[in-house]
């Protein structure tokens, strides 16, 4: 599984080729631009999509009529067209209820939004659940119109029944048990929050395909934030409520931060313990926050009623880095090769799921006579300074069906991913039986 | 219920009243003294009163014989009265027997008790279960008293058949759960150990009385240390054991020290977690000490055949100021406006108390819509910045039935008083319901 | 119980003296210098002999044939006799198969053993489990043999079927549950790892003996090291499951090091709780180490299917002496004076686990009255200052039925082994009942 720097190249390449087809799509939480953005990642991950109609009734939501639009401007009293949702479409307030009208400045103001705090950048807005309009420009910008004369607006959008969009994908292992990976898109042009989501996601699934011994399934989810996660819970939350062993939401995973975990509701789950046991062992420098039920979609998933072991995997998160949800949130912010040890760790995750589990010695009553299976020194000289051997009698000795093989590694400081080899062998001894998965 | 500056005065001055009427008494564990003592404070608090005869068997222990004492002095050779009862109760032995006699200073001193390590104080002396006489006098005047010729000595008691007084009192909540307050009533002229306990509850149930919404009832014992808790808990104290949710012995609370928190004897209690959330929010400057089966009516709440949730509340604690049961613990020791204080702090635990509760989210699958309530921003701009929708949104997912509010006020550092609006809004929004109490 | 200083002697020089006499034997894990040795210890401790048959199925194990030497040399080229067993019976490979033979030093080379970090010393190296011969020489002795010429080499042992021989006794007490010392007897001519822990073991028992209320029987075993103790367990095993309720492999205790105590497997075991309480209180300066099975038969001991509460008391762990496993681990390595104290703390720890137990305050309900029984000051003067009854009401109130004695201990502060007589006095008042064992 070592990968050739070649290979690596390629990888953090190939993200950065599919980035930047999507990037300039105006996605939303419903229309035909999130459909085109689906369509190109299926490229990569053949992600079953599902269509939810306008109006159904998810949990406490109603799926909303669906958004297109084909263009919006303004033209100053000076003639100059502005806000032009076909240069960038965060111009245009997400949602906006279709507009072609004549009005003054001040009542064009009502309508406008901008940044004082970053003067360049243009501020992504969004109206999902209450019909308005409205146009997003920089701040300095926003300084220099006229304030006398008439202005022209326009937004040509549709907002009328249809449906919901969202893709999900199996990847089978040996047992039905599930790893979740889970993202969002729904975002118009903005790089690491959100397109590193699918992207990594995408990429993650390339990956884990060509992993050997895949114990457990891995499911991928993406879909709009929120209503989508809801729409997918509403089919299929309580499938997952019996089948995810450990999961996490993906976002903001595109930048040269360090890695941040964000734990899952319930502070002792598996995926609180095996995420940092291998984020010690193989990143080392990484945060670690607590759960909290605002933030992306961990608060579906960590809702009561479902309150699955999803946490979040992200380098920083997005409220502590300014050009979030703004025009700078943009690809000058993204480190592709970073990604891809992203990716690379993801996939050590999952490796490590595989590996832990509970373990029984077959031999209980007294020690195992090693020395026979040719597993011990027969001559006592260095016996004692065996390392290997040290850690042969310790998981014989712990790995007793009381406790999974994580615990045994926190107990002694060993790295889970080094133990492949020893637990095979011990398995084909005999000496151990796996009980759990 | 903020009270005015002028009310303020008011109720630390009706205090101090109060006090300089119970002051001059001479009180014990039965008798007169005692009873005169409950008819000033019913005067503010209608506490019905208990009689329990003399022999009555209470647990391991017995009601002793009622005493009553007239009159009590020594004539020194010199003529000289002193140690006059009628002065200061305490130069007589609590519970001496009659006597009249003549007799050398060698035979007296048999009978004299001072304190040598504070030579102006008269000390309190007490010998309720064994029969004997005696006076205490300053050692300062011990010392000064003629070694030769003969003394004449009178003990105007008796020890008879009686009864032994203590009073309660119910102030009805919603529900029939209690929370206990109990101080005791026994020792003559003194002054922060003891009538500052019974006179904060006192004034505690004037303010509890006005308060809206009491779901707690709040029970009030007033009883003499030690045998009057035991009578109460013999009479009541399975009632006790079924209905007190958390309770205090208040003592010592007259001087202008730290407010201290004694926990009780169940170290998990909500008493302990309520008790140190309010004071760490509204006091901030104050100790807290383990539970510890020496001290006062807390050692009988919390015999292990009880073990009630019940700690102490006061001041500086009984061991550690060195006026302690002398004539020194007097009105120059009080201070009433930090009474009041105590008092109030009182209130806000009781208040603590109604508001805690396990509650649980009525939407238990994704997320509520808040949206749609006109509970959140439904334009995106400022939202991550509310603190009080985070707030919201927190409440909603931890309040799922399997937790107290305080809980999750812990978790995120939140005052618990200070969210009275929130849940009344979130329960009248049906988003919330009250599981217990 | 205190020793006279003469009798302190006394015991130090009895050890000192079958020190001496077992110190020249050649013992193995079966054989007749094993069966001798036992029987110099019987003289001391009446251990009952157990014999058990080469090829005795034991667990994953089996029991070896028996290992008989009588001689065993070189002779050099030059002539000279080296490696002499007669002289110190680590210079043959333990368990060595016979050979007469002539040979080269290239030949022989294959089958001599030695230490270069320790150039002065003879390593002890054994090879039970497969066949094999071999001599151990110093390293500056294999540095000047010639390379040139004719070797001589003889070894006159037997391998031949017989049988493996252990001890073990029992020291009856009030009731059947047991405490275990469990030490090992099969290295030859070496002192501190071994013979200290037998001979700890053998003068243990002459204490014990002596020890008024015994409440728990003394079980001794001393064995073989490994396969000894798993015979024992083959034996005894169930029974050791149910009635050991702590116990200790005793080793390594001949030298002047701290004494060390080397944990059980369940973290939480009354062995543990005691034993910490017992060395703070006594010995203060001391080393606590985690369960790890790699060690000495705490291995078979703490196997999960036995999972015994049995820790290991030592001094310097046989991994932190140079010496180890060398012809320099003898007697000047001892300190007999501070194996004597070692003694007497395993005595002090059987009189804790004698005392301790969870007992029963008969006065459940209210404070018991103390003043009728004489427990208690009937005048108040001083009560507040008491420190004995301050303790009296702490056991009185926390000897519930719920908890040991060892935990009210920890929670005040108080040494176990002060309060013989105050838990006598409140059992022969009916305060306290004891529940168990």
């Amino acid at each position: 599984m070592e990968l050739s720097e070649k290979e690596k190249l390629v990888l953090s390449k190939k993200i950065e080729q599919v980035f930047d087809r999507l990037w300039p799509l105006c996605r939303s939480i419903t229309g035909e631009g999130l459909r085109e953005s689906f369509r190109i990642l299926q490229e990569i991950i053949p992600l079953e999509l599902h269509e939810v109609k306008s109006g159904t009734p998810v949990f406490d939501w109603t799926v909303p009529d669906e958004w297109n639009i084909r263009d919006a401007f303004i033209i100053t009293p000076e003639g100059e067209k502005i806000a032009d949702f076909k240069m960038n479409s965060l111009h245009v307030v997400n949602y906006s209820e279709p507009v072609e009208a004549e009005m003054s400045f001040d009542e064009l103001n009502r309508h406008l939004h901008y940044k004082k705090e970053l003067p360049d950048a243009v501020p992504y807005i969004t109206t999902y659940y209450r019909r308005r309009w409205g146009f997003c420009i920089s701040y300095n910008q926003w300084k220099e119109l006229p304030r006398e004369g008439t202005y022209k607006v326009l937004i040509d959008s549709t907002l009328a029944p249809g449906s919901l969009t969202y893709g999900d994908l199996v990847l089978p292992g040996e047992t039905d048990s599930e790893i979740l990976f889970s993202s969002y898109l729904c975002h118009p042009s903005m790089a690491n929050n959100e397109l590193s989501g699918p992207l990594a996601l995408a990429f993650l699934y390339r990956e884990l395909e060509k992993l050997e011994n895949r114990r457990y399934t891995c499911r991928f989810v993406i879909a709009p934030e929120t209503i989508g996660a809801i729409c997918n819970l509403h089919e299929n939350g309580m499938h997952l409520r019996q089948k995810v062993i450990a999961g996490y939401v993906v976002t903001c995973c595109g930048d040269g931060g360090k890695m941040t975990f964000k734990q899952t509701r319930e502070p002792g789950s598996l995926t609180n313990r095996v995420t940092a046991h291998v984020l010690d062992a193989e990143v080392r420098e990484y945060r670690t926050l607590p759960f909290d039920p605002v933030g992306s979609d961990e608060r579906q998933y960590g809702s009561p009623g479902f309150n699955l072991p999803v946490g979040v995997l992200m380098r920083t998160p997005f409220s502590e880095y300014p050009e979030y949800h703004t025009s700078l949130d943009n690809k000058d912010l993204m480190d592709f090769e970073k990604m891809k040890d992203f990716v690379r760790t993801c996939v050590k995750l999952v490796k490590a799921y595989n590996l832990n589990g509970v373990y029984e010695n077959e031999i209980r009553y007294g020690e195992p006579f090693l020395g026979k299976r040719d597993l011990y020194e027969d001559l006592s000289t260095k016996r004692s300074h065996s390392e290997t051997i040290k850690m042969r009698l310790r998981l014989l000795n712990y790995l007793d069906g009381t406790r999974d093989l994580l615990e045994v590694c926190e107990r002694y400081g060993y790295n889970l991913l080094d133990l492949e080899g020893e637990i095979k062998q011990l398995l084909e001894h005999g000496l151990l039986s796996r009980v759990w998965p």
